[in-house]
């Protein structure tokens, strides 16, 4: 890292840094500039040592060099993370669509649900049984008893089941019906959770908090990879901004940022990121173009009468026509076909 | 609520917007305007209806009149609510200051923070012993050996002890040691967690979330108090904005405006909030003449060799003589005394 | 618009508010809620009545029902406008490509890379003779010299020239050479200048501000269309946020949801959007499938010898592959050919 | 600057840039790190060269160790600037408050409120004759009539008067009459009209633009300091944020922040970082304790019957409330009386 020091430092605080910087184990290299001293600390560990320094009085600022995430860095390992769950392929040019209503209904709706996706080319099913609502008098999903309704259009479709965990002690009751744990964004920050999940051996898909950074949301992934569980999924799902006619602002540069600086496959959820169902499906191509891994999208047979997200659920028929434009726009990009196990 | 149709809805439509209002228990008023009809939905309940409506074809938008959280709210109940816990009391006037380390380090540190910060005039201990930190590779905190060293840093001083707790499998444990519990800006939104510490009866801390709006941050506090738990506190820390220079950007106006919507006390903490040791006491003094309730600050005797955020930590002369400012603030606008017990 | 009265509003301050709201020139309706009387006012005029009443004592907030820009909605006119110059042609299905350095350094870059990018498919040079800078310090452009060059560009290609003016006093000057003018998104609310460029016969292509939510952005657009200049493009260029990876973040949803709202063409700037050359490719490809009317794209012979901007331009080569699969994607989705005039 | 390598640059890239770095006239030192080479280039002179270098194939990032602006940094003068005009006292301690309506809307009008305003103890009288409106339907100011009302009004009074300009072609007539010249916050990047300004010998107060960094403020600053007018007014007016419960989010760390980096007076307005006028009086309150220089605030006789702004405008009542709290606050603190000049 770089270790800016104040206009004001004298040669005494100058040599203080310096042994300071040698204490942590790094080396320290002096560069005198015209208007100010810089000191060039080699060694980086990513340990907190950046804190350390930035607290000093005659330090101006730091600068690190080195990403603080590791495992999931692109230096780490440089070919795609490819997930796979039952006909879901997620990465190295693999695009997994995993759609499905926001809330597991009634074994009636999610089965049809499961059906209809699939038929249009989804290859994974989503649908939350327990679900974060932003207030306590909204529903909050049908819990285990959702979790059997996905097991049962599981059997009835082959998809692969992605639905959401939101507490430690869930876990494992969740890791029995689903094929891949969900990570909601109001949890990318939930770090027992992420613990806890990280020592399944489900692949975990975890969203984008809308207002972390691309470091924070990389350094979540890091705590699921610590645990030595190396199938993670980043999607993005939108960022909080001051756009007040979308519900979320959706920056699809996310993607192949993200693929220049990590391994792990990017997908993308327009669903959330518009919160306007009119605006998902040209979203959804635009995700394909600009090289998504895969889509996550809420699909409902009758939207208005959802139990949640109503507003930004397709219909089958809107999604089955979406999906054949995405197909269109990803061979266009010479992409692997969308709904093809490989 | 306000259904707006859109412009293009016809009689029909509108009069299967106004059945579908009726289903829901409510009443169905229509207005037509010179652009556009409206349909006022009267005796709004808040449990999802607005949801469904937005997402019907010829409904453009629904604007809810009444505010989404209800115990929380003035209306409700007039009168603050007053958190009092040992000698820490905010709300009602009263200025309650929380102040201690980041983290606990050791017995030595958090005993000598401890006297010195009560000296001074605070009422509180923070410390974490259960840290969220956003690199699984940063020190996590002492876990129940730091809970330990804060109960006996309350022996020493009389200091009512807040901290963290991450997850609800601690809820307990953290609940033996702790006077009050602390739910950190990650978590705003973890609603398990929310729960489960609503069940308890140790006063609760909520920290906004960086991308929290003020409704969100009030159902957050919502969930608490639908547990029968109607001790919480509200505290500012600051937001994520497109501001670098600070680490999060301080909104003090939402002191005076949870104020006129929440009979919840309000506190603040411009040691997150700004991130720059130098920039806090300026804020401490703003947010007293903002009218908050209280102050969250950290001190530690060395910043910078703090074992996290030194940067923005205090040292314990500068937060002594915080304290003298913040008290002649205090005083000139005529408020409670700010280190007596009441 | 729909008037929110306070809860403790009284009769007689109800009935002040519906005479304030008849003396405005519109209808009063009185609706009496559970919890509050609201009062629609009918014949909204979008004149300023919304300040004035949500300023009285007794109201807690004012909504307002329809948009407040006119010539530029899709209500006044459903057809899309199609902005035609040259053989550059803008909206209607077609799709523009406006190409070329961010500043005009001499007659050989200029008039070579005219070349090249008409070679690749542009029918709009870009290119900035006025330059607005973030310091005093930068290069500022050469001017009405700049200007020249681009005449001189446009003689050796017929490519349309689009530049920006950056004040009143110098649109005369710069209409002169140009056949687009361009508001450069600092000056997206300089409503002066915005009255200059609406007096002239030529397109004007507006930038949106990084701050500018969409109905600031279309107001901007209605100062043009209200001095009776018709011919007016909306070009997304990226928001301010706290992200900080990227220049700015791109919102590609803007580009559907204006569609949704306004009959006037809306094109993309990856450029700026993104700040990063590496993430132009993907994100034009993406702006294609999400349905832009076009593209302004800065492209530098050498970017590392560019007076500015050269982080973010794209060489001739990596250009012309671009416009291989931005064709592409638009034959995809059915997209009229992105490189022939209508 | 520092000069970050991408992690596979060879040696003869290193080199490559070197030389570049050179022909700059900046001395290159090469730091060879454990996972980057680094390379400092010494003798930065902020004239674009980082851009180039960035532009850079083999260049990963480049980080500036010096601040873009120079004539507004402490470092160029370490002494507060005072600005003085009529009895008009801003900075270096004096707090001075600058109070008006949004608008001038008639002789009886602005004397009267101006009377009142310094009554309360304002220094300087607000008031727009010149009206930036977002949308062109709205009321755009008395214009030149608007300003001989300001200057009746300085008559009657011997206030400052303190009116926006809008254009380079207006400069020299507002100049006329006005005491000193507001640039707008949407006009902070208007470079023409800063140079424009920086040319009279009037004081220039600039108003930071809502998604302007502190960076991008001082350099609007560098604009006017270049001209050789070194009398400039900083004010933090809020800036733009997800929060949509106020107007603007106020960040009033901004206050000392730049009173570490700057020594142009800071001045806060609460009315638009607010835009509720009662959260202005506790906001105001607030900014003295932060330490701001000064206060622009708008007080209209009738807020309900303002032309413009009427929401967040004080009563003269309320005002003068609001002005006895700052005063106390300000003795609390120590600084200097607010309403007498020096």
């Amino acid at each position: 890292m770089i270790v800016v020091m104040k206009r004001d430092a004298t040669d005494a605080m100058i040599q203080k840094t310096v042994r300071r910087i040698e204490q942590m184990g790094l080396k320290a290299h002096i560069i005198v500039g015209t208007e100010r001293t810089v000191i060039a600390a080699i060694g980086e560990k990513r340990n907190g040592e950046r804190e350390t320094l930035v607290s000093c009085d005659e330090v101006e600022k730091v600068v690190p060099i080195l990403a603080p995430y590791k495992v999931a860095s692109t230096e780490a390992k440089a070919e795609p993370t490819v997930v796979r769950s039952r006909d879901l392929v997620i990465g190295g040019g693999h695009i997994g669509v995993i759609a499905g209503p926001c809330s597991v209904e009634s074994e009636e709706q999610i089965v049809e649900i499961a059906e209809q996706v699939k038929l249009a080319g989804a290859t994974g099913l989503r649908g939350g049984a327990f679900k974060p609502r932003t207030s306590p008098y909204s529903f909050q999903g049908l819990k285990e008893q959702g979790l059997k309704l996905l097991a049962i259009a599981r059997e009835a479709t082959g998809l692969a089941v992605v639905t959401e965990v939101m507490t430690p002690a869930h876990v494992e009751m969740v890791a029995n019906y689903a094929d891949v744990l969900q990570i909601g964004a109001r949890n990318m920050q939930n770090y027992p959770l992420l613990q806890a999940v990280g020592e399944t051996e489900l692949p975990i898909l975890i969203k984008r908090g809308p207002s972390a950074t691309i470091d924070e949301f990389l350094l979540a992934a890091e705590y699921v990879l610590d645990q030595g569980n190396r199938q993670v999924i980043l999607c993005e799902r939108g960022i909080r901004t001051f756009e007040a006619h979308t519900r979320f602002t959706l920056p699809l540069a996310t993607v192949p940022y993200l693929h220049e600086r990590t391994h792990l496959p990017v997908i993308v959820d327009p669903s959330h990121g518009t919160g306007i169902a009119s605006l998902v499906p040209p979203m959804c191509a635009a995700a394909i173009a600009a090289g998504t891994d895969g889509l996550l999208l809420e699909v409902h047979p009758d939207p208005s009468r959802a139990l949640s997200d109503g507003a930004q659920s397709l219909t089958p028929q809107v999604f089955a026509e979406t999906m054949v434009t995405c197909r269109k726009v990803a061979e266009a990009l010479g992409r692997a076909p969308m709904d093809v196990s490989a």
